[in-house]
C-alpha cells in the first residue's frame, strides 16, 4: 500500500561505523529485529525525542546519556517497545546496554538504546541477550539496508538516505535510516531514525543542526496525529573526515553539513509518509501568504490532520469545502475573503469562494493522482511552510484494528 | 451502522409553536429537506454557533439577529450548506428570510435560518421559494418527528428529546431535535439542534443556560475532530407556560429549567454519537483525578480523538497502550506512575503499568461490546469530566470518501 516506494539507496560504509543485525526472536517469523552499531572512536551524538509524557525506558536512558553526549554504540530492537513496563523495563534496558558495553569494551554511559513495537509487554530479555555475543563478532562496515530492515515494524520497505558534501576540502558523508509508519505526527510519533556522519563537530553544535533539521522534516509530517512513547532521532558524528572540528552551528563550515543533514532528514521523513499505514496518496500541503511561519504550519497541519480531508483524498474527491473548512478551524486569524486554494495546478478557490473558471473535472483529475499538491494562500503576509501527509484509507483502519493479532 | 438507534420519543406539541416540513427538491429522491417553525408570540431566543472562522450565510444572519434576540420563525434546509457561496449566498439567505417574514406577517429580523449539506454550491433558490407559500398554510402544532427528519443529512435516524419540569407550579416542557453526523467535535461540527420550550425567560438568562448546557453536552462529544461552517444550536422560549419571567440564570426558578435543557442536550448529543458516521461502538470516556475540569476534558478528548484508539475500538482490541499513549500526549501535566485505566469494570493499568491481575480475555470481553466505558484516573486531584465518542470504522472511510457521489 506504499505510494511510489523508493528503491533503497546505495549507502556506503562510513569511516568509524560498523553494523550488524540479526533475527533474535523478539519478532515472530524469524524476522530481523536487532541492530547493533559500533563506533570505532568516541562520537559526538545529538538526539531529539518524543514529546509524549509517557516514554519508554530506552528514551529515558538516551536523554540521560545525551547530557554527556559521547557515543560508542547503538542498540535497537523492533517488535517490543519496552514502554510502560515499570522498573522492570528500565532494568531490562540497562542490562542490555551493560552487556553491549562489556562485549565491546566501552563505557556503559556511551551505549545508546532504542526500541519499537507493542507497548506494555516485557521485552523477552533472553532473546537479545543470547544474540548479542555473536553479533559483537560479526560487526562490519556498511550493512545499512539490513540495519534499516532490523528496525521496521509495520513498514513495508526499508528507508535510507544519503548526502555527500565537502567541508574545508574534506569529503563528508551523512547517511540515515528510519522506520515509520503509524502514529506519525510532530513530536515524532512511533518513529525511529538514526543518522551517521564522519563530520567533526562538537556535541552542542551537532544538537543545534539536528534540531533545526527535524523541525523542517520529521516535525513537518503527519499521518494520524498520534504521537508515541518511543520516538527517537539520534545523529552520530565520528570526526573521521578529518576537517577542523566545527563548534559554531552558524559558521560557514557548518552550512554544508546542515544542508546534508536536512536533506537526509527530508528524504527519510517523506519516505515515512509514502509508507504510512494504508497510504494510497502522497500529499504535499503548502501554505503561503501567512503572517508567520508558525501560522502557516498550523494551518497546514489543520488540513493535513482533518479526517474529512484525508478520506476525500482517499476517495479522489476534490472536496475543496472540507479543505477550506479545515483552514477555518485552524485557530489562526484569517480574512476568509482573501483565501485561495489550488489543487495541483488547478485554481479552485479565489477570494474565499469557488473560482469562476473552476471545473470539477479538473479538480477530479488532480485528486485522482498518487501525488497531490494542495496549495493554500492566506493572502495576509509573506510566510510559508510545507508539510506532508497521506490519505485515510480502508487500509489504515484494517492495519490498526488488527495490529496485535 | 448506528449503535443502539433509539426510537424517536413521543414529543408533544408545545404551546406557541407550529411546524411544517416538505420535500422542496434541494435533496434528491423526494426527501424532506425544508423545515418551517412558526412562533405564535415573540419568543426569547438563545444561540451558540460554530467556532470555525469560515461560516455559512445563515450563521452570520442568526448571529446578527441574536443581538436583539426576538424570534417569530425558524427556517432550516438540508442538502445544501449555503457556505462559501459569496455575496450571492448571503443574498439568497436574506431573500428566503424575507419571503418567510412576508408570508407569516412578522418582522424580517425575527426570522432565524440554518442550512446543512454540501459546502460551496449555490442554494437552488427556486425550490425553497416555490415551496414556502404552501408550507405557510400547513403550519400545525406538533410534527417534531418530521421536523427532525427534514434537517437530516447522513443521519440514519431522526433525533429528538424531551424533558418535562415545573416552575413555580406551572408545568414546563423542553423539547429538541438535532442532526449529526460527521465532523462532530467541540465547537459543534456539522451539527444542528433546535430546542423549544414554553418557559418564560429573558434572552440573557436563556443564553446563559444554553451556553452552560452545551459545554456539558454538544461540546463533550467527538466523532472526528473536524468542526464545520454551519453548526448552530438555537433555543426558543415562548413564555406560554405562564410563570413569572425568569431573569436570573442562577435563581432557584432557573434550576429546573437548566436541568431540563441539559437533559435534552445530553440526549441529543449522545444520539448524534450513536449515529456517528460508520459508528459501531458508543464509547463513554471518563477522566477523574484531574487537577481541573479543563485538564480532565483535555485528556478525555485526546483519547477520544486518537485514530489509533478509535481503530482499536473498531477492532475490539483492548490495546491499553494506545490509550495510555494518548493520555501522555494530551499536554496536561501528569505523573505517569499514578495513572489507572479501566475498561468497563476491568482494571487494566495501575500505577502507570499493566495491572498484575489483568487478563487479556477480560479486556477483550469489554471491548467486544457495543457500549464501552473507558475510565482514566490521573491520581492528581478531584476534578472529573466525561465525553462521548465513536470508533473509526471502514464505514466512516466509505461514507466520507464517497460523500458527494
Amino acid at each position: 500500500m506504499a505510494v511510489g516506494a523508493p528503491r533503497f539507496p546505495d549507502l556506503p560504509s562510513i569511516a568509524g561505523f560498523k553494523t550488524t543485525a540479526t533475527a533474535s526472536g523478539i519478532k515472530r517469523h524469524d524476522m530481523v529485529d536487532l541492530l547493533l552499531v559500533e563506533m570505532e572512536n568516541t562520537c559526538s551524538v545529538a538526539g531529539v525525542f518524543t514529546q509524549n509524557q509517557v516514554v519508554a525506558a530506552p528514551v529515558e536512558i538516551c536523554r540521560a546519556r545525551l547530557a554527556v553526549g559521547r557515543a560508542r554504540a547503538l542498540l535497537v530492537n523492533s517488535g517490543n517497545a519496552n514502554a510502560r513496563t515499570g522498573p522492570q523495563g528500565m532494568d531490562d534496558a540497562l542490562a542490555l546496554g551493560k552487556q553491549c558495553a562489556e562485549l565491546l569494551g566501552v563505557p556503559e554511559s556511551e551505549i545508546f538504546l532504542a526500541s519499537t513495537g507493542v507497548i506494555g509487554e516485557r521485552l523477552p530479555m533472553e532473546k537479545p541477550a543470547a544474540a548479542l555475543p555473536e553479533m559483537a563478532k560479526k560487526l562490519a562496515p556498511g550493512g545499512w539496508q539490513e540495519a534499516a530492515q532490523a528496525i521496521m515494524t509495520t513498514d513495508t520497505f526499508p528507508k535510507g538516505a544519503r548526502r555527500s558534501t565537502s567541508i574545508e576540502g574534506a569529503s563528508v558523508e551523512v547517511i540515515g535510516i528510519a522506520k515509520g509508519a503509524g502514529m506519525i505526527h510532530p513530536d515524532m510519533a512511533t518513529m525511529l531514525s538514526f543518522l551517521f556522519t564522519d563530520a567533526a563537530i562538537t556535541q552542542q553544535a551537532l544538537q543545534t543542526l539536528l534540531s533545526r533539521a527535524i523541525e523542517e522534516s520529521f516535525n513537518s509530517i503527519s499521518v494520524d496525529g498520534d504521537t508515541s512513547t518511543n520516538d527517537t532521532v539520534l545523529l552520530f558524528a565520528s570526526g573521521a573526515a578529518g576537517h577542523a572540528v566545527i563548534d559554531d552551528p552558524d559558521s560557514p563550515e557548518a552550512a554544508p553539513l546542515m544542508e546534508a543533514i536536512l536533506g537526509v532528514c527530508l528524504d527519510l521523513a517523506q519516505a515515512i509518509i509514502r509508507d504510512a499505514e494504508g497510504a494510497t496518496k502522497f500529499v504535499t500541503i503548502t501554505v503561503s501568504g501567512a503572517k508567520s511561519r508558525a501560522d502557516a504550519k498550523q494551518v497546514a497541519f489543520s488540513v493535513a490532520k482533518s479526517p474529512l480531508v484525508k478520506t476525500a483524498l482517499f476517495g479522489s474527491d476534490p472536496n475543496w469545502g472540507r479543505i477550506l473548512c479545515a483552514v477555518g478551524y485552524a485557530k489562526v486569524p484569517l480574512d476568509v475573503d482573501r483565501i485561495a486554494i489550488r489543487l495541483g495546478d488547478v485554481t479552485v478557490v479565489e477570494n474565499g469562494v469557488l473560482s469562476p473558471g473552476y471545473r470539477e473535472k479538473d479538480g477530479a483529475r488532480v485528486m485522482g493522482e498518487e501525488e497531490i499538491g494542495i496549495s493554500i494562500d492566506l493572502g495576509l503576509g509573506d510566510a510559508s511552510e510545507q508539510v506532508w501527509t497521506s490519505d485515510l484509507s480502508h487500509g489504515y483502519v484494517t492495519i490498526n484494528a488488527d495490529y496485535r493479532t
